[in-house]
């Protein structure tokens, strides 16, 4: 049975602790919040759990085995830092720190002390993602091509970062999860409508070594919500839709073949396959269970989390990168050393 | 009534003298293309028309008023230069040119002669987009913001031309017709998966002197086919599916309210609104129809079309300095005088 | 306050005590079922409130105001007759009884102890179902011709109801509250595939005095789930789908127009209308919250509820009926006396 | 080469006629039409066919192998059987006849002269519907349990036929192509919303001596158009949706699996199943070449076509009932000896 203490209850903070009181080797020994009225919503719903103001309280219970941070971004890395020292495993909200300096600090950390440190990189435990990585590490795709996503709505905007750290970071998470390369490269342009706000609208792109890109659009002023990101593969392509209700993962045995023979002309080594759609069953369960059960087996094992630091930090590094290139107009910036990245001149 | 040869009998070719039989003031006198199997379906489907391997049979023709161009894009410009020497008014498929200078050429020759010269933005002559910018123009989305259109297939892979130059040419002939002013400056991104070939797949994004900006996402390796656009104003928003049977154009009463007093928090600033949608009724009348009607009457009063040469050219513009912007990993191309593009640092 | 005792914690009793809990006006006292183990999960989430395997230990808490009743369906005439005859008053599951005798008799024990009796009719409080209502009331939709719903899914397979006693009861709440005018007769048909089960899939008819019709599908072994209802009138024609996210209700500017000269031909004088579709903002109150608001404000005023034990009766009345149908191949089952139900030969 | 006189030009004779162009094997020698507006249509397109007001102008024309009759329902009767006595070749229109005792009267005459007699059904003839007839005879469904159709649009009000007529008509060749059973009896259900008008919505119910279910929804009232059918089987089951523009038909596997133990309580014999939904890819060929590819085929060998006249037959038999039925409230109408309907009491 791991203990937790979960720091801010405003809107994942509800989910974590509903979630931590279904997982049968977790409990929720308490809760802090700066903000009274959400103690009183915690005390209603759950009686026995201890409330405070002062996160400290949580750091000091000697019965507290793991901390849960839900706080706006930039408190991520003081909170993780002082729960860390304090020899509590650690839960932290996406995207893990503000830089990477900050993450690669959290990382050292937790290793030395041997902590279990997790990202909440959600949609990286959900089936539909699992599925997904499972379909491209059997090579069902043969060669990925492009990984293309839209993520937009009419959000809330933040006040502490970007449309970029909102809203693109789940599909870092994601790339970062199923994808067997990292991006070497990343342009990025966006715009803010509100005066003394942060971008609210924004395109990344992403260069891999191989002949693969990746995009994301990312937006919180949008009419309708979409959460749909297409995979494409030299062999099969999928499609995502994550407003689909049951079919959210679709495989369409369709693409180009090309020739072998060099001499003809490329007219004729084009082909199209357009054949049959599948779409397989995914089960049910929660993201958010799949994830807490994870960080047990983690913290029982001294095993690195799937979304442990090295991911969270892989996340912040593109995110940084891609909010200084948006910053200076799509102005590129290399992540691997030059001449790496193939798809740069 | 104007009597037209049409040069090219490929993919458009077929609709542009299907249409222009339906059309009263217009008649079909012959139509050339090289391959002999595509006239034999011209002849056995229209027994009344000529036809020919040699499109200089038209020019010479003096029983021709116009000529309309359904070719690859490079020879857009021999054909219509050398249409207009004849004395033709001029048709000619979108792209108008593979390049401005061609463009202004173009222009140049169809004003001294006093011909019509048309070039065929099909888009822009449905009653979707027409209703779009019957909305814009009535101020109903109050500022726009983002023009963000995605349009995606498994398509033909071009051999002339590159992906922005088949597909993004669509949007910017929408976005040339729907908004009061134009791109300042504009940052690409893409990649060609096929040794030989150009890119099948591009990000563009375009930056104007107010505070608005428009990305299209083009890709001829798509599973699906989407042709979504999202217009985002300061009061109301559309989405523009043209997917949908009937429902191409939905307007929603959505949107973010922003305060006015200076002195507040941010946070305080930003409102949301949640209202109705509207979708007004369209009429089905084919855009090509309602085009040639338009060209019709452009010939008979001098008038220059809505998608005559400034549009054309604006539009190759737009393109050439994408894909150079594209070849150089999405360095940002400028188009207006320095220090006019607010948007651009 | 009023102080709730809930019978039965299977499928809809946890949506009960949660929404109770979050109703300021009302609070769960104790919570009855049969099965150990469901209590147990009370206790865990709610540990503040009693829980029991006999449900009669909440007839005899004097602390208990009202009773909810969340069982299956043949438990409900003789449970909420012991809670009205224990002066509680009570909410109970849809349908309100198994028999319409059983249902005059809970009306009557109501009406004489004048306790406040409401059948959890869950649409009729939706924003959706609301907002069709003014609408019809408005008489927007001018004269309503028909009402057409198709409810299906692969569903539970219920034991002592039938298909249209689980899945058309709501239909039949629906247009209790939505239209002016009761059926007069009814037709069903349907099939069971189930050795010993009852009828799994069934179609209902129902005929009005007016020209009107109803129709409604429903199956618990389709492979989608479908929720979706036309409603069509001589002006103006209303989709509701509960399956979308948003846009719940459509409301079409479409129809046929009548001529009025009688001796023209019956060619000359219909008219097609084809016009604007317009989705009207939905709040997203939760459609229990608003129910049990309702219930409390009944308690206080002593008013019949919207789904008081009238609207429970007339449900219980059509589904008695249709049953009967059913068994017989559609025979025809009048409601009304002998020559009212105008679309009855 | 089957030279073709095509009698009526209005909705579905310029396809008729444009498709008979496009088959190789096909001529069109004439056509004729009561109204000289639609003539000069043909000419106009088609310069080389000889057009006439005067039907028996085809059937005299020596030239002439088979006519094509593309006009109200209730003159095919009188048409076709001209057509055989003539000694042509026949497509008839859907519905074949007004009544089966034309229906007889044409079969007996077309067999008498060994001519070919071929009814419309062009459903039978797209890849989505001979896809569902492949899954269906290899089993692949399992028991089948229903067929379950919607069909409904804002459509044109027929003078001389009700719905049924019109539009269920196409589920009933769909299920006599698809379906090993025919139904034993049949209930239907309408109302005519038009002064001296047909009933222009109707619901059909169709039982079989098999423990199977056939629905079919139809309506010209509709504001949205609807093309969906349900196909559930004791293995798997289809969605049949002719308004996706790809995926028209979707096999999932789903439904309930039933145990075997007669001792086991009901409850324990109903298990659900949830797995993996297939798209088969389908090819584009349109429906009516393929038909008449068909009819060629047949005037050759001699075979009886697909959709011939015992098929048609069939089609009217049910029509006919149904609208006996539907004019008496639902009444039960039985097809076959008593007894042998195990579905009906």
């Amino acid at each position: 049975m791991i203990k937790f203490g979960v720091i801010g209850y405003g809107y994942w903070g509800p989910n974590l602790v509903r979630n931590l009181f279904e997982t049968p080797q977790t409990e929720v020994v308490a809760v802090s919040d700066m903000r009274v009225e959400r103690l009183k919503q915690v005390a209603s719903r759950y009686p026995t759990v201890e409330v405070t103001t002062d996160f400290r309280d949580l750091l000091d219970n000697p019965d507290i085995d793991a901390i849960a941070i839900a706080t706006p971004v930039h408190t991520h890395y003081d909170l993780a830092l002082k729960a860390l020292q304090a020899g509590k495993h650690v839960i932290v909200e996406k995207p893990m720190t503000s830089t990477s300096e900050q993450g690669l600090r959290l990382i050292d950390e937790a290793t030395r002390r041997n902590l279990t440190l997790l990202v909440d990189h959600t949609f990286v435990y959900t089936s539909a993602v699992r599925e997904i990585k499972d379909i491209v590490e059997a090579g069902k795709l043969g060669n990925v091509y492009y990984y293309d996503s839209t993520r937009v709505n009419l959000g809330l905007f933040q006040h502490d970062v970007d449309v970029l750290w909102d809203l693109a970071v789940h599909d870092l998470a994601i790339m970062d999860y199923i994808l067997p390369d990292s991006p070497c490269a990343v342009a990025a342009t966006g715009i803010n409508h509100v005066k003394g706000g942060t971008e609210n609208l924004a395109y990344l792109t992403m260069f891999f070594e191989e002949n693969v890109i990746a995009h994301v659009n990312v937006n919180w002023l949008s009419p309708v919500k979409i959460r749909r990101t297409l995979i494409g593969g030299s062999k099969q392509m999928i499609v995502y839709d994550d407003m689909e209700p049951s079919e959210k993962v679709k495989i369409y045995d369709k693409g180009i073949t090309l020739g072998e023979d060099k001499d003809n002309l490329y007219k004729a080594l084009v082909g199209y396959r357009s054949g049959d759609m599948f779409a397989p069953h995914l089960d049910v369960s929660e993201a958010l269970k799949v994830e807490l059960q994870h960080f047990v087996d983690c913290v029982e094992t001294g095993a690195e989390p799937i979304t442990g630091g090295r991911a969270g930090l892989q996340v912040v590094r593109l995110l940084e990168s891609a909010s200084y290139s948006m910053k200076h107009r799509g102005k590129l910036v290399e992540l691997a050393p030059d001449g790496l990245c193939a798809g740069v001149a």
